[in-house]
């Protein structure tokens, strides 16, 4: 896989990180329009990045629960606005067992509609809320341009959708699943996003708030990595979610919906991804370190093999991501090649003079040449190893902070947030106008991404339109 | 809930199935035709099934991956007997992001297909085999007479899907897997299935041999509990999966698949519930043991409370999957009856007396009134359960195992065979003709289940026609 090399970032983003899917053995291209297939290796990394998220849910209160794929055709037109933003992304079953249906199902593209159903039916008092339910899933959205991982038709998630008595209740649960999404960000991907409000515009069709992260990419574009909504009563009044409360009156729900997407592996990808390859953070990565073997004969092979052996078996009881490749038919430079372009954080080599010394050499993923390189003893190597991918982990989130942090700017004029935008973010004041963002977007692709909840003092002039302005806005192109 | 009672087992053991399920509360009807959602409970119940089977297939090689939920519907004509199994019971999209769709494409109803489309192009040389793969998903069959779990249009499963240089590789394959499906039958969900080979008549579309495992239900019904087929080179041919081998020749793979799917759960009921609702097994149990505080004013509930507390902390931590029900507005009773309608294997109570005495009730799910219930101090208690729940988890395979074994006869001729169906499984000798087959069937409705894998040595007469028989079988009315 790995013999060809990729095109650098500089010389074609868009066909370095399609060919690095490929390369990293990540995904495939599925013969359905517009789909992929997950391949192991970037399933493995799924599952890392899913199993982390099932628990900070249970943790808190939530259980999973499994809805139907296929949703009435008639679901969607009970919440206008809904209906509006889904309706050119559906795929409809219109035959079932050979028969022409007399309504037409939808392959779910989000469920809000039918978990609304279930919920009208399951909730009666206010003694059932909040309902807290997870469903961990895949949706499908007829997307005309595609992606891997970035955009795809199906695509895999997990879809939270909570009920609850009161605004403040729903409010809170937003914005605790918001933070729960921040910690993922920073602790396990290494990705230093930022959180806010979307502006009304780029809002989840029937949300009253809808709440996201934001993460700047290699390019600077940003990557909306997760989101949180609430929707008031919309989908309660939409779907009759009632319950009597403590007075016996019977009230309308609040609730919430939020998702992470399998789109933040390609935001995984193009913020550590290098010129060699992926790059992934040890906290996720489903390799943490492989461990290449070296010798030219017999006598080197017998002696190689049975410390690498020992140190494998070391390393793994020791609950280390640990990788043999003993492949014979390919050369260590081949190998090393190999688990740079998927990313693997750390390379563990032993060769006949480290076993004569009792050493072994290490390789650092996230840093190229000698100076990632080092050469220690082989007794103590778990909690070596233990540190130094404590030490990438850590390393991987500073370098993407200054990345990130040095490329947004504070525009002076409109002239200047259109050259930022070119090549960077801009944060500056808005006057929170539809029709200054929209003059932005035709002047420069760039939208707003963010309001943060972090808001300076006081108060500035509208960078569009000159206007007062009361809130802070990330203005950036975005994938 | 459970306020109302279930219909006893053997006043219509149909409609105790059905209501115990909603009461229960596992799963509940969908509003889309033949669908059902599960609900929170259900599906803490399938993770515990589903993490067991996923670690044991990673520990024999196996890795996860995920493929597309649509397949274009020529691929099913790829493969003659596997159209012809499935053609019926497909609902297919016709149209996507509102146009009609070139080609129809097909919810899934499993991924031979473009799982084997997928390994015909990843697959190059005899290095690439084995390839172990399995999806965790839902599948959908247009079925006509639905039942919750049992039959339901989208189920829930994994799908391996593996693919071998050799035929021996393939058959191995198959029957690793038949074996970890009876250990976790035996194991975890204390259901003694019988493994065994199915008739030509039985197989998987498309298959060369389908094993299975089968479970005795309490009606004396049969249940197939999982499967694990042998392809030969029929999809291999079909999608043209093929590798160099270490002759640099090209060959044809060997395949296999195979699945457990949502239905044990129904298993799970019809083995184990009884008149007063479900019954877990420890090992699958969400919930294993319920504590339920007892008091009638201020005072009690405060030296209640505070001992209740302190026994949940412990088990807890002591990884016993516990769950405190302090409700205030049901009695201690309703509470007892809603958790025995769970199948909760063990409650544990305490009152103000058992604060004084520093001791505990407990009462076991599988044995009713007295006998079933003990007094043991609070010191020790996690131990105590412990033993307690490893001790239920025995009793209810060995109840299971006796109740099957009293309800299999040897039937002595054709009349026997017919009156054994009625009440039990019939296990007789059988020629292996489809005449002899089809003739029970008509007969007495039962069908050949399995050619279990040890067979008694010699020969017989074959219990249809009286021709000499090398094989004896399984004749039971199934599921």
């Amino acid at each position: 896989m790995a013999e060809e090399k990729l095109p650098t970032r500089a010389e074609d983003f868009a066909e370095w990180y399609n060919q690095l899917v490929l390369k990293a053995d990540l995904a495939d291209y599925a013969p359905v329009r517009g789909c992929m297939v997950v391949k192991p290796y970037g399933w493995a990394l799924w599952e890392n990045i899913t199993s982390w998220l099932d628990r900070a849910f249970k943790e808190t209160g939530h259980v999973n629960a499994a809805f139907p794929t296929l949703i009435p055709m008639s679901f969607f037109e009970k919440e206008k606005e809904h209906v509006e933003g889904f309706s050119p992304e559906l795929a409809v079953v219109t035959h079932g067992g050979g028969e022409k249906l007399e309504e037409p199902l939808v392959v779910r593209p989000t469920s809000e509609t039918i978990i609304g159903h279930m919920y009208a039916k399951w909730i009666k008092s206010w003694r059932d809320l909040p309902v807290l339910i997870v469903q961990w899933g895949s949706v499908l959205r007829w997307e005309m341009r595609t992606k891997l991982f970035l955009r795809t038709a199906e695509f895999y998630w997990h879809e939270g959708h909570t009920a609850h008595a009161t605004t403040e209740d729903a409010m809170e649960e937003m914005y605790r699943i918001l933070d729960i999404y921040e910690k993922f960000c920073y602790e396990q991907a290494a990705i230093p996003v930022i959180k806010g409000t979307k502006s009304e515009t780029e809002r989840f069709a029937g949300a009253q708030i809808t709440t996201a992260i934001e993460a700047m990419m290699w390019d600077k574009r940003a990557l909306q990595a997760g989101t949180s909504h609430y929707f008031g009563q919309n989908f309660a009044r939409a779907f009759d979610i009632q319950y009597l409360d403590q007075n016996n009156t019977l009230q309308y729900c609040e609730t919430t919906s939020w998702a992470i997407s399998s789109r933040i592996i390609g935001a995984l990808i193009m913020v550590h991804g290098d010129d060699q390859g992926l790059q992934l953070p040890p906290n996720l990565a489903p390799i943490q370190t492989v461990l290449v073997p070296i010798y030219k004969n017999d006598a080197e092979k017998s002696a190689v093999m049975e410390a690498a052996n020992r140190i494998f078996t070391e390393l793994k009881a020791a609950g280390i991501r640990i990788k043999m490749d003993a492949r014979e038919e390919v050369t260590p430079g081949f190998k090393f090649n190999d688990w740079e372009m998927r990313g693997v954080p750390l390379r563990i080599e032993i060769g006949p003079k480290d076993v004569e010394k009792g050493s072994v050499a290490l390789a650092r993923r996230d840093v190229p040449g000698r100076d990632g390189k080092s050469f220690v003893p082989q007794a103590g190597l778990t909690g070596t190893v233990e540190r130094l991918l404590a030490d990438i982990q850590a390393s991987m989130l500073k370098n993407a902070t200054a990345f990130r942090d040095s490329n947004i700017h504070e525009p002076q004029d409109y002239a200047h947030l259109a050259e930022i935008v070119q090549n960077g973010w801009a944060f500056g004041w808005w006057c929170g106008s539809k029709e200054c963002e929209a003059k932005v977007k035709e002047d420069t692709k760039a939208t707003t991404r963010v309001i943060p909840l972090n808001q300076p003092a006081g108060k500035g002039k509208c960078i569009v339109c000159g206007s007062e302005a009361h809130q802070k806005v990330y203005f950036a192109r975005a994938y």
